[in-house]
This record gives structure tokens, C-alpha cells and sequence, in this order.
């Protein structure tokens, strides 16, 4: 029985039970998120060891962070290293996206070594296959894909992104409009010269029940990929990004009526004033289900530093209802990120996350930063280490520029305001 | 004749000109705005080699780069290797809040050596004059005051911050209604003392006109600083803080009526809720001046990653009209910054601003945007450097993970969607 099959029944699961116990929420509040669609809980019945997280209205918004190898660095070593690094960050999800190296062993042991959920792209792995198998990543057949796809669920991957959105219609639609980066997903890139090359429609949408089979058996959460996402701010909320958007509005319906959990990715590269409107969108056409959103980037200009342009991005989509943003590191459009641009994408991607969840006045969340500014006037520098996003830069930067008794700081010093204001007016409120 | 005299008498000045070319601008849409008190152009008729800059409506949004010696590092060749890195990295606007070492001689020497426009706070070195010379900041007289300003007007300073709306009426709202940070401005809680300490009227308010002589002598524009600026979350958008607003609407009618170019200085931490709230709120009561933000850092629980809590506030009020970003490096919080600090400060604001620029759809700023998807969408690593907004970071990045000759970058090597698109769909759009 699937997290969402057990919520109509009523029934609450161990999985409910410890995500309202970690969202500090009632145990009904998330069985009814799950029953309504708008609440999942990715844990795939084969992922041992996991902790379940929820995602959607409500709770806390998520964190995921992209790891793995590529053909330039196959190294599982380094990708470990990574996921530690993640999660020790603080990430709430990892997603392995690894295309180099052996790709079965390295998502087996990313799975086992991961107390997080996490989520997998079949279609990379399928690729590489055919690829490796018969020369051409085209000659992937149907059969294969799915036999992939259910490999990875066999696994323990707690949800799959898949491009099931990327129809013949929708491609069409982007034929005709034209775009300035076309498609940069690289499933939605694939399907799109798989059907062009095949001239058959996205497998993905025309066998979907089959996928709904797949997930039912493990309790595998969809992820509805955006194989059309917005490459670049002047691509965003154009006619073919929203024309698979209502594709997967359709597909969530399909979903949840099969008993499966579902949740939507999200663009992607968006101009800060549209950000909104998309999220407003997704949760329109694809009633209320989870959003999961990469970035959104609100620049292009800007890389070395895409960590920031998609925290702006994604505070704002959060505070909007966004659910689960994914980080984006600062070696973007740039290259594999390391282990430090891991740590900076989660932090930066965490920040994000928690001003969205203050905005949008989540039950508790300003309660932190409240914490910290009363740590903060009490000038107690231990207590706001304990507090910090993140008490290792904390340190490094407190200890490298102060002496260990100085009460303020080197930015002031003698000319402290909090001390000043303490001198002269103390504490300020009705007695 | 200030800028704004001229532009009331129809003129239309060298600075005018000048800045009507960076911005790709009509002159007299420039003059215009100076007119209403919608934009200013700080520059000081002192200030020799200044590249004039407009702040305001219609305009690019501009980033501004504390810099200064405090008591702990009051070495000046640590602030002029921040000054020139600031001015490279991008920064439109510098100021000076130098509390340590020779004061004096740190301003003069940052003022001569900077060639875009410089912002200094009369009150620090008042403050720490009066320290050295009567063992105690409060002994400070107004005349003492009002000559310090005048040191800095004819030194020339661009613009100088006062805390002019810190009155006795404003100080007793903060009193009755409290705060978890009360006063985190230098300036304004240095104020607040003094006027307790005295008994007396802020003289910054009550001799307002003395001030404006000043300003009007060398054309220095006044930048009216928010001593109560809230310094936590939980303190934003408060009965204290509006009454200042309250009464800086005031001092902006009064300025512009003697001829003073002013601005207006705003928060601060703010959740990201409430962040357009205050940039209408300010816009509304200080009737279109042009707003100068501190962040906002919509949390205050990231020491060492407040470039970007401040970069998602600044954007989305860069959004709602905010023209000019006083940037906050990593440091922020923890001790005075370094010249990485300051680089990273500088970038992560400029890329707030643009972000904001794009957003309120400001003539051309896209334009930016789309040029580097195009040399993106072409694989054109030597374009993408070269638009980057910094070509530096980008080089570190591209060619520490990526061997020269790469086409694709090692994130996705073999399987670049820009390179299976090209291959199977070729180019989209109408033919």
C-alpha cells in the first residue's frame, strides 16, 4: 500500500506519524495533505535506513541537492564525499544524477549510504546504456527504458523524475514558437530527439499507466520532470513550457487517482517578476500538488555565482508555495561542482528556503531568527554559533577576525550600537 | 547652483549629460527627474575625477560599498586596496565609515582616489573626535557637530548620511513599544544617547536648516539615514520604525524646497513579505525619493552567507522601486570585511540589482540576459566570459574543471542537452 493509498483509507503510517513529529504538526494534518494530494512522503519501501521527509502545503520547504559522476569525472569516491557533505549541509534530499562510470554501483551505494530521500532520473542511466550497448543513444527501445525505470525503483530510489510531459503536441508547440535555448533538460532533450528520430510519440506519456504500475509496487513518489523548462529568462512562461505544464496537470490527476504520489518540477530560469505567476500556475493547472522547483534563476549573467541568482529565485517561488527547491551550486553552466560548491548550494538553497518559509508564516519559522537576534543584542557569540545556518563558516569568520575576548565586534568595536544603546537607553518596552 | 536648482531653472547640466549617456537616457528625461526629486545625481563640486552616477526612477539600480578602518584595523591601505577592488568589481557608489586611525586623512585619501561618487556619516568621526577629546562620545556639542559635516562637505563627500528623523517623539514610540534589537544604527543609537544623555532635541532635526546650508553650498546630496532600521526580523515594519519614515517625508519636502538633492535610507532586516510593503510605504511618504536599502536580509539566522540574504531582499526591492543597494558582504555580523569579502559583497548586490533591473522591465536590461543564452545556446565559452558578470569567477571555474578544448562542460560532457537538441531538432522557431 502506498503512502497515499494508506490516507484515503484513512489509515496514519509510521512515515505520517514522523513527519508531523519532525513538521511539529498534527498526524491528520499530513494524512490529509497526502489524501489531498498536496502533501508526499518519498520513501520508497526498499530505501533502508531512510528518514521520511514530507513535502507540500504546509511544511517545511526542502531542500534537494544534485549529486554524481559524469564521463569527464566517473569517480564514485567523489560523489560520497559529496553526499556526506550534503547531508551534513543540512540537505533534506539528494538526487543522483550520475552518467559516467558504473552507474548501477554508484546509485546502489548513494542509496544505501543515504539517510534522505532520493530521487534518480531513469532516462540518463537508459541513455547511457544504449549508448554504451549499441553505439546511439536513440536505439533505446520502450521496453528498455521501462525495464530501467523499474531497476531504479527496485533499487530504493524514493521518487523519479520523468519527462512524461514532452509530447509530440508540446515539442510541436516549440517548433512553432522558437526559442532563444531551446531545451536544456537533458531528458527533455533526449525524448524530443528520441521521438524525432523514432517519429513516435514520448513513451513515457503513451505507456504512462505502466510507469503508475512501477511506482504503486514501491511506493516510488513521480517526479513530472519539465523536459521543457525555460532555459534562459527570455524562454520562460512561453507557450511551450505552459503547453507541457498542462500536460502534466492531466498527469497528476492520472496519478493520484492510481494511488500514486506525484509531485511537478518547476523552472528553471525565470524572470524575478514572473516567478510568482509560475508558481500560481503550477498549483492551478495541477491542483495543488507539490512543487518542485529548480532554482529559478532570475538572471543568466551571472555564473560563478548561480547559488545566489536561484536563491533569489527561490525564496520568492517559495514564499509564493513552492514546496522543494533544488539547489543549484555556484559552478553552474560552468562544470561539475566540488565538494565546497555542494556546501555553498545547500546553504545558499537553505537561506532561500527559510526566508520563504518566515514570508509565508509556517507555524514557527521566524521563531529561529527570533532566537538569534536575541542572541545577538545579549552579544552571546556561542549561542549564535549554536544558532548559525552554519557554525563552521561561523567560526571561521568570527575567530579569524576577532580576538577571543572582545565583547563586539572588529566591524565596530568601540562603537558598538548594541552597547551604545545598552549605556544609554537600556532595554527599550512597557515595564 | 545645485543639480537640482539647474534642473528647476530648465538646465541641463555636464552631469546630467553624462549620466543620460550611461543610461542610455534622454537628457532631459534625466532633468526631469532631478526636478521631481525622482533621481540625484551625488557629486560634490569638490570631488575632482568624478564619473557622475543618477540614483532613482527609470534608472539602473545602483550598489554601494561600505568600506572603512575600524579601532581594531585602523590600517588605510587595507581600505584602498578595498576601495580599488570594490571599484572593479563593479561598485557604483563607495562610502567611507572609517572609526579608526586618522580619520581625516582616510577620507581625503579615499575621496581623491575614487572616481565613482562617495558617501561618508558625518557623525562617526564626530563621534570619535569627541572620544578622543573629552574621554567620552556625548560630550560632543552641536557646533561640534555641524563642523564636522562641514569637513566632510568641503573634503568632497557625494552624499553624507544623517539621522536627522531620530527625534525625541520617535525615540519614545521605540521606548513604550520595545524591541528584541532596539537600535542597531551607529549613528542613530549614538543619537539616542546623546539626546538622554542632554535632555535635548536631536540638533540633526532641529537645526535641519544648518544642514541644508551645507548641502547647498557644495551640492551634496543628503542621504537621510533610518537610525531606527530595525536589526532583526521580528523589529521590521514597527510603530518606531514608520514614525521615522514619517518624519524623513518631512525633511525630503524641506530639502527639496531649499534646492538640496536628497535621498532616503531604508532597512534593514525585513521578512521577505514585508519587503515590498516598505519600498511602497517609502516611496508613498517621502514622495518618490529615491530609496537607498541596506539589504533587506530577509533572515537573520546566516551569519557568513548575508551577501546572499541581503542579495534575495535587495532584488525583490530593486523590484518594487528601491533604486540603490548598499551591499553587506559574508562578513556582515562577524567582523570588519577583507577585500574577498568586499569582491563577493560587491557581485552578489550587482546581481541583485540587475536581477531587480530585468524584472521592472527597465529599457534594455534583458538585453544583458539574452546575449549571454545566446553564447550559451553556441557553446561560445570565450562570449560567456566575456558578458559574465565576473569574467574572473568564470575563468576560475571553466578552466579549473574543464579541459581547453571541451566543447560541452564536464557537468554534462557526452550528454549536453544543448548538443543532442542541435542534433536532432536543429533550430526552432518560425523559418
Amino acid at each position: 500500500m502506498t503512502q497515499l493509498e494508506a490516507a484515503r483509507q484513512g489509515k496514519i503510517t509510521e512515515a505520517m506519524k514522523q513527519v508531523a513529529k519532525e513538521e511539529n504538526r498534527d498526524p491528520e494534518f499530513i494524512r490529509k495533505g497526502i489524501e489531498d494530494g498536496t502533501i508526499v512522503i518519498p520513501c520508497n519501501k526498499n530505501h533502508a535506513g531512510l528518514r521520511p521527509m514530507g513535502v507540500g502545503a504546509g511544511l517545511r520547504t526542502k531542500v534537494n541537492a544534485n549529486i554524481g559522476t559524469s564521463t569527464a569525472y566517473p569517480d564514485l569516491q567523489e560523489e560520497m564525499a559529496k553526499l556526506r557533505t550534503a547531508v551534513e549541509a543540512g540537505a533534506d534530499s539528494v538526487m543522483d544524477l550520475s552518467t559516467g562510470g558504473d552507474l548501477d554501483k554508484n546509485r546502489g551505494a548513494i542509496i544505501e549510504n543515504c539517510p534522505v530521500m532520493v530521487g534518480t532520473v531513469p532516462l540518463y542511466s537508459a541513455m547511457v546504456d544504449a549508448q554504451e550497448k549499441h553505439g546511439a543513444m536513440v536505439s533505446l527501445t520502450a521496453d528498455d527504458l521501462f525495464r530501467g525505470i523499474e531497476k531504479h525503483a527496485a533499487l530504493g530510489a524514493d521518487f523519479l523524475t520523468v519527462h512524461c510531459g514532452v509530447t509530440r503536441q508540446v515539442v510541436e508547440t516549440l517548433k512553432q514558437q522558437g526559442r532563444i535555448a531551446d531545451i536544456v533538460s537533458r531528458g527533455g532533450s533526449f525524448i524530443t530527439g528520441w521521438m524525432f528520430h523514432h517519429g513516435k510519440e514520448n513513451p513515457l506519456y503513451e505507456q504512462y499507466d505502466r510507469l503508475l504500475d512501477i511506482c504503486l509496487q514501491y511506493d516510488v513518489t513521480l517526479s513530472l520532470g519539465d523536459g521543457l523548462r525555460p532555459g534562459c529568462l527570455s524562454d520562460a512562461t512561453d507557450r511551450a513550457q505552459i503547453a507541457e505544464l498542462i500536460v502534466l496537470g492531466e498527469l497528476v490527476e492520472r496519478a493520484r487517482k492510481a494511488g500514486v504520489q506525484v509531485m511537478v518540477e518547476g523552472p528553471g530560469h525565470v524572470p524575478l517578476d514572473q516567478v510568482t505567476a509560475n508558481v500560481q500556475l503550477q498549483k492551478s493547472l495541477c491542483k495543488g500538488a507539490p512543487f518542485y522547483v529548480l532554482g529559478p534563476l532570475v538572471t543568466d549573467v551571472a555564473p560563478g555565482y548561480d547559488h545566489i541568482t536561484s536563491a533569489i529565485g527561490g525564496a520568492v517561488a517559495g514564499m509564493a508555495g513552492a514546496d522543494f527547491l533544488c539547489y543549484v551550486t555556484p559552478a553552474e553552466h560552468l562544470g561539475l561542482p566540488t565538494e565546497e560548491d555542494v556546501r555553498e548550494g545547500v546553504m545558499a538553497c537553505r537561506l532561500a528556503g527559510h526566508a520563504a518559509d518566515v514570508a509565508k508564516g509556517l507555524p514557527g519559522a521566524i521563531q529561529w531568527d527570533h532566537q538569534m537576534s536575541e542572541a545577538r543584542k545579549a552579544l552571546d557569540w556561542g549561542k549564535q554559533k549554536e544558532l548559525a545556518l552554519d557554525p563552521i563558516k561561523f567560526s571561521r569568520y568570527r575567530e579569524g577576525r576577532n580576538s577571543e575576548d572582545t565583547e563586539a565586534c572588529t566591524m565596530c568595536g568601540d562603537y558598538c550600537a548594541m552597547q551604545i544603546v545598552e549605556r544609554y537607553l537600556g532595554k527599550t518596552g512597557p515595564s
